[in-house]
């Protein structure tokens, strides 16, 4: 059984050298590092190659995701978020992910007005992706462009999600400290978000709280929080913030730093990164054996024969995955 | 190398004699429908015997995909549509898939109330469907519920989406006839809503056509077709329709019957669903590789330890993924 020897690995495996790109991005130049993001947009080993020499330079800044429902002010926070981040020293980023918007486009609108606010200021990179061009999945899209902005030292780097279904949550994995904004006007409907929500929110914010509703929803959250019968090591504290007067936003970037020291000293921190690491690694895997080894194989005369059958009903999709699987991977050995 | 002899695959593949489920569902049971599409939400290989039963007695009814941005009335339509198809004698289902219920809830309730109008016409089969609990994901799990309703011999068989993103579009691919709806308030923003929507639509409509900005996104619409170089064998018409009156919902549906005459008469749904196909015994590929050979592997002490490093940056995600795959493949050979 033939098996690729180490040489055979290496010659595979060993990134390019430090390519001009890299070197700019690490030294800080933006415009680069915009473009190396339009790259991993673009996928394909290509952008594979850069993201293997930025990796060794990653890993250390913190990963705040923001997501919730529509209505409950999140742009505002954001904004008053790094205001108040920026005024304390540290370099942040901002990325905004509408997976909505090859239909909407309007993430970008907004997106080119903050970055207006902020035209002059280095310590501030905001970027917006969409679903558009975005060929690996955005979730792992939008993990990849952290760590561009990680590597240059953007700490914290704020990824906002715009919409709410389950790419949304698949975004919001890929952060380590997860705020979940709370639209003040939901009312009961506190309950119905409750699937989902609960497991990914580190931090509840409930913004708007000059609003007359802001109080029984944060009492619902707590509700919520309480019905859970298991003992947390860490249970999500709910902000109340008015984020168009700037109010609570010092609470909530004390509570988001609380967070922070608490996945470091009680090692969740290791946890959550080990778990996105394998998940990552596996669709790596799985995007080989697809291009590699399913594709070429799906083109094969007997796999064309095989699906006539499945369309005539003579054979079942089930039956077909089982006879193609054992031979694509014996393909694996040449 | 051993392989699977044939009376291996033959033991493996050979799905269960026809269950009760299954004969149930085949004489028209409801009950038993439903509960077949619920055990297809919670996926898994009980599921898939299931499913392999029923898939002779499915490929006979047109799915037609309705989907579109918010606001556009897509609902109305739907019912509209549904009272029509089921005046002409016809046994019609409707899936309502709403990617976001997760956090929404609100596509459940709209469909008890819609229950009720229809709910002693036998006629008529309505089910939601939602992220939550669908462990295939949600594409599959439509596409699998849609065979169900088909083999009961509901023709057409709709599928109305209620969100706007990648999900959506993605649950648009399991239909034969894609309906596109455009809001009238939508104005300029075709022109933003042109990606994804303008490869998916063979049918557009712009309904609530009596509001005032709406004969300006049918013309918007008709230059973007227009711009198309590309000689198509079916140019998608513009319907417009008053879905709350009524008006332009039979104008749609001779649309939809036109539609699936040229798909067989052109060879082109024979084409597509040779594609879903295709993709679906990728994904059931996939799932076996993962599940039998990657997931097992990635417990493994050198696989852990090969993560320590990864984590510790002293290699890259990509080597791991290079150095996982082929042991684990060689794996199957077991």
């Amino acid at each position: 059984m033939p098996v690729a020897s180490d040489a055979d690995r290496d010659d595979a495996a060993r990134p390019e050298p430090e390519s001009e790109m890299i070197r700019a991005v690490l030294a800080g130049n933006r415009r680069a590092a915009g473009r190396l993001i339009s790259r991993i947009e673009n996928g394909g080993r290509d952008a594979e190659s850069l993201l293997r020499q930025l990796y060794p330079h990653t890993g250390k800044g913190h990963v705040v995701g923001i997501t919730g429902p529509p209505g409950g002010g999140k742009s505002t926070l954001v904004d008053e978020l790094l205001l108040l981040v920026r005024a304390s020293g540290k370099n942040v980023a901002v990325i905004a992910v509408d997976p909505n918007s090859p239909f909407s486009g309007g993430a970008i609108l907004g997106d080119r007005i903050r970055m207006m606010r902020h035209a002059v200021d280095r310590g501030v990179f905001i970027r917006s992706m969409g679903a558009r061009g975005t060929l690996g999945g955005l979730a792992r899209t939008t993990g990849d462009a952290v760590r561009v902005l990680d590597a240059m030292g953007f700490d914290p780097v704020l990824v906002e999600t715009v919409g709410v279904g389950q790419s949304e949550l698949e975004i919001a994995e890929q952060a380590d400290t997860t705020v979940v904004v709370i639209p003040p006007g939901l009312g009961d409907g506190v309950q119905a978000i409750k699937a989902g929500i609960m497991e990914i929110a580190d931090i509840f914010v409930v913004n708007k709280a000059d609003q007359p509703q802001a109080s029984k929803v944060v009492s619902d959250i707590r509700d919520l929080l309480h019905m859970e019968e298991s003992v947390r090591e860490w249970t999500p504290p709910i902000v109340s913030t008015a984020a168009l007067r700037g109010e609570g936003v010092p609470d909530l970037w004390m509570r988001i730093q609380q967070h922070r020291d608490f996945l470091e000293t009680s090692g969740e921190l290791r946890r959550r990164r080990e778990r996105r690491l394998e998940r990552e690694i596996m669709d790596i895997v799985w995007g080989r054996v697809r291009q590699d080894l399913l594709e070429p194989r799906f083109e094969s005369a007997d796999f064309r024969s095989m699906l006539d059958d499945v369309l005539a009903r003579r054979m079942d999709p089930y039956e077909a995955a089982e006879r193609a699987t054992p031979e694509t991977v014996a393909g694996l050995q040449r």
